[in-house]
Parts: C-alpha cells; structure tokens; sequence
C-alpha cells in the first residue's frame, strides 16, 4: 500500500545523530508549521492544557499538543468538533496536535470497557452512554476533530500480565493496525488539512512480540511509529531495555513517539535510547498540586517553609512565574505562589503548571542545542 | 490637617465635564501609574482576579485592581505580605490597587463580627481564627500592602435597618475616621511607594445623615471620598437618590468612588449621576458561570443551543475569546466554550471572565471617548 498523497504534507527528517548514544535531533514538518524533535507535547485531554491559554503555552515554548480522540467523543463529540471547525479551532490552537486514540483507555479505564473482535465497547465515565469504537470509527473521530498526528486503535495490556495475553491482544493490534490504515486510505480529511496516522508497537516486555509487531507495522507502512504499552507496571529495567530493542528496529528516518513518558530523568533516558516524541501529564498535573520541578528535584510549594520566600521557584528559569522584572525580581516568588496554593486561587495552579512545562521544554530545548554539534 | 508629603505622589484631575448630565472625564494619578476615569477596578480578594493571570487582565484594558484588606489579613497575613515585597509583588501586578478595608464584611460577614467602639473582632471564615481590627490596625495592614489607595475601617449597616442603626452607625464611622487618618499621617510606607486614603461616606438612605456623614469627613480631608453602604438591600430608586444627593455635595476636584456596583446599566446611571471609580465582582463572578454580557443582554453559554455554535460571543469583540484571528474566525467559538464549561475546564470560566471584564472596560472607554468632546 503507497502513503496516500495527503500525507505527502508531512515529513520527517534526522538532522543530527550524537556519537555518543542513540539520541538525534530531527525536524517535523507539519500543514500546521514545525516542530524540533525531541520534542514534548503536553496533555490537553478535553481540548485545552488545563488552564493554561494557548498564548502561555507558546510562551512555555510548546510546539506540538497532545489531545484525545475517545475522551472528545464523548464530550463534546467529535462530530460537534468538526462542526465548529475542528480542533484546532476549538482549542484556539493552530499549530500541530496529536491525537491519542483511546486505546490507551483499554488499560487505564479497564473496568468501563468491553473488547471484542472488532473493536471495543466503552462506558463513558461520566454518564454511562455506551460509545462502540471500532478501528474504522476511530479514523472517522480524529478525521471529524482534523488533528495533524493521529492514532490507531490498540490494545494495551497490563504491564504484568501473562505472555499469552500480550499474544493475544498483538493479533488484535496487528488486525486493528491494518484496518486502521484502510480506513485511513480510504478517507480524507475534513478541514482541508492533510492528516498522519502512526503505527502503534505493543508486544509488553517481550522482545520477540515487540519484533513481530514492529515487522507487521512496517509492511503496512505508516508515516511514523509510537512505542506503546510501556510505563503501565514492568520495571524500569523491562522499560529501558524494550526501548532500546524497539529504537534498533524502528526505521531511523521516521520519527519514534514513547507514549505517555514520564520524568526529566525518563526523557534524558529515552532520548539517548533513540526516541523523539513524548506526551506525559506530569509536569502540569504535579504543577497544579504545588509540586514544581528544579534542577537538584522538586518542591513542594505548599510547604511552610516557602510562606515567606521572595525568591523566584528556581533562579535563572524564563518561566512565565520565575522571569525577572526590570527591578531583577520574579514576577511571582514562591511565597505568592504557596499563597494562591494556600487559597484555591487558579492562578497558583497555571504558575505551578507553566514553571514545570517551561523546565521540561527548556531541558529538551537545552538537548537539542547540544546535538546540534553533531550536524555533518 | 494638612495633606501628608507623601500623599502628594498623588493627583485627581476633572478633564471635562458633560452639559447634559454630571458624568465626568477624569485623570488620576498615583506612584503606579495613570488611571482616566469613570474607571472599574477587576476584584482580585485574595490577591488575584480568579484564573486570570496580570497579562490578561491588560489585554482586558484594566487600569486598576481591587483587593481586600482583611482577607489577604487572614491568608496570607499582611506581614507575610509585607515581607514578600508588599502586594503588587504578590500580585504580579505593576499598576494602581486598591485596597478595601473589611468594613463591608461589617455587612456581609455580619454573622462572623463582633462590633465595639474600638473596632470589630472577626472571625475568620475558613478557620474561626480571632481578628482585632481597629482603625488603626486597618491603616497598618494596607501599609504591610503597599496598595496605592487605602480605604478605613467604616460600619456598613443593612439598606433596610432602622434609622437609629445608621445614627450609631454614622458616629462609629466618623470617629473611625478620624482616627484612620490620624493613623494614617503618624505612619509612613514600607514599600517605597506613597499611598492614599480614603473617606467613606455612609448614612443609609437618609439624607441628612449621608450630609452630616460628607461634612464630617470634608472636615477631616481626604484624599478622596468614597460612597458606601448603597446596594446592601434599599431601593433602586434609593440607591440613586442618594448618590446624586451625595455627588452634589462632594468636591468636584476630587474622585468619587461608588463600592460595590454594579451590572453596565448600573454604571451608565451612576457615571451619569458623577461616579469616578467602580467595582464589582459581576463581570468576572458570572463570566467564570458561562453568563457573559453582550450588547443586547446576556447570554448563557452553558445553554444546549450554543453547541455548535462556531460564532464567537459577540461580534466585533475584541475580547481575547472574539478576537478574530487572520483567517477572520474567532480565536474561540461559543461552541467552543461551552464545551470547556461542560467539562470543567478552566479556561471556559476564564475565557467568560476575560469577555466580561472586557465587555465593561469597553462600555467605559466608550464612555470616556464621548466625555473628550466636552474637554475646554
């Protein structure tokens, strides 16, 4: 099968490989503009980067957006995203977004849902409505919201679950992978932006299912491939070294996504393993909760400790909350921010959230500086 | 008394004055900046304007802010303030605050106060924690502040009280007064930057009791004066009454401050009437509900008919949800919001807060346009 002519607008290309390990810096181009990889795409679930407006994520320095196609369908549907234009329009965003598919849910929501041969059976988690999702179906939700990167839909099994079980939910990735890619070619966008769809590697720890995965994704052949299944209760070791067996076979001239990962440290780690693209809620989900990241770890703002503190909550960070004024002070010091913690102010939240994007951005962006001396 | 040196940072100018009715072009001046007016201040109580970050609040075109005394006194603690820099740093905020000093909460926390000659002891909501406040200690909290524009402790009775409470009321308010400029002129600010007081003219619906109240304060001279006690319960044809009752009798050189009002049609009629300087938490209280206001009304952006609604709140908006990007499409639909309401994203209450403070300052400057035509 040829990659049909409307993902011809996208395009990835490797602009430096270190010599030292298996990190590179590429290049995403877009219909919605570039992105510098490795790159990290943070989490707007419902459609928005909780309260953070568009402006402060690119002043955070985002460049790509991750959302998700099952949680919009339920609400608002994504036949009512395509009616106000898209996603894009309705998240007053207009560079690049990724769409995760909802097979991530067959894990994380588990209980609410019924897989069978064709698809899966989920429970919304607000009112019950029953919403079937079929592989095709879930072309036709991420063609309705017209995101540049899209997802099929898998199976993601637990971390721990026996080897048979991985077995069996591979066929029926493999099975969903290839009847994505039909529906895929045989529909077309909707807003007048080309789409890509990636293939999904599952096959849990096991290092001979990830290979029979990764081989019948790739005669399928799609525009990128996404290492999923990970970070769901294997150890770090079982991680670490699927990564790595995955990176060795993925194609080195297409772009490598590690699906929903994870800590600065997991990032470095991921990076120097060969991966390009990550999603993770952490920093604003811990930003939101008081808990920021610094170069020496973290802190929790809520503590007492930080009550009368007018330094900034690290010094030297360009963050919208750490960013020094003309007198050389910090727009906000840790102390105001443990106040608006203290009292349910949403903007102690937004600060707490934009410092940890900005120190996750800033550490990828500081990456990609240094892997630039690689360039031939 | 004379005027304190530092008050003389100080400045309140009428640039021109309508023929047909008492509204006024004014220009204040304060150590942060320039206000023109009739101005109307976004409340932030605890220290911020909820889920809305200082950038926006420009974009919105807010000139000045109102904050509370005695809640920041309760959490964070005035010295905690204090010692992070005073309450522009604590806000993020470079531009005129003012602060309100509790006296309303006589009104609106009554359950929680005890009221005596020296003072009222509150207890806090949050934690029943014991609060004195005197005059005095009113006058040493805004200084821990550092706001530009300080109002003293006063007692606000119900709109409907007996004329005997406003009696007591009035000789409570007035020897606080005296004693909050008293307090005032023995102390100098922490922060650098002078600040001003306030007087608060208070007599309910009588009067002869709001002339007694003026007198008093013109007596005492301060800085400017402030119109309380209104919109607590009496009649709108009251409320209105006593306002043109009292801009008549205050100096025309000096700004008039109406606390507490009110919705845009409100503010037309007191502009009208000679009121400089407003607030009110209705703008941003009801964006943050999906109640935003438009030219012919209101809307509720929650309503099942804003679905799919892909037009923005109001055309010709300029607010930072209607704003029309280059390809002439608001930057966020109603359709839009809605959706970011329904799933308790915040940034639908703060796209509807943002419209709404927008939407007022709009009306204002309007205003203030038409008031140039009248400058000698």
């Amino acid at each position: 099968m040829t990659i049909p002519e409307w993902e011809k607008g996208f395009h990835f290309e490797v602009l430096a490989e270190d010599s030292n390990s298996k990190a590179r810096l590429g290049k995403l181009t877009t219909p919605h503009g570039v992105v510098f990889t490795p790159a990290f795409m943070p989490v707007g679930t419902y459609g928005a980067v909780k309260g953070i407006l568009p402006e402060m994520l690119d002043d955070a320095g985002a460049e790509i957006l991750l959302s998700n196609a099952l949680h919009l369908e339920f609400r608002p549907g994504s036949d009512t995203v395509a009616e106000l234009g898209g996603l894009h329009r309705l998240m007053g965003w207009n560079r690049p977004i990724l769409t995760d598919s909802g097979g991530f849910q067959t894990y994380s929501l588990a209980d609410l849902i019924k897989q069978h041969d064709d698809g899966i059976e989920v429970r919304a988690p607000m009112d019950g409505s029953k919403h079937q999702l079929t592989p095709e179906k879930v072309i036709q939700i991420q063609r309705n919201l017209g995101t540049d990167l899209m997802m099929p839909l898998d199976v993601c099994a637990p971390g721990q679950a026996p080897r048979q079980e991985f077995e069996r939910a591979l066929v029926t990735t493999q099975s969903w992978a290839k009847r994505s890619k039909e529906a895929f070619a045989s529909t077309e966008p909707l807003h007048g932006n080309p789409q890509a769809l990636f293939g999904i590697v599952q096959g849990g720890i096991h290092e001979n299912l990830r290979r029979q995965a990764a081989v019948a994704l790739l005669e399928i052949e799609f525009f990128a491939y996404a290492v999923g299944g990970l970070a769901v209760g294997e150890t770090k070791e079982d991680t670490w070294r699927i990564i790595d067996f995955c990176t060795g076979i993925l194609p080195r001239d297409q772009i490598r996504y590690m699906m929903g990962t994870g800590t600065p440290e997991d990032l470095d780690m991921a990076i120097s393993l060969g991966i390009d693209l990550f999603d993770c809620v952490m920093p604003t989900r811990n930003g939101r909760k008081g808990t920021v990241f610094v170069t020496e770890g973290k802190l929790n703002l809520r503590n007492a400790l930080f009550r009368n503190d007018p330094s900034p909550i690290e010094d030297g960070c360009h963050c919208y909350a750490c960013r020094k004024d003309e007198s050389d002070r910090p727009r906000f010091s840790r102390g105001a921010i443990r106040h608006f913690l203290n009292v349910g102010e949403v903007i102690g939240m937004q600060l707490g959230a934009l410092h940890n994007l900005t120190f996750y951005l800033n550490r990828l962006a500081v990456i990609k500086q240094g892997l630039e001396a690689f360039k031939t």
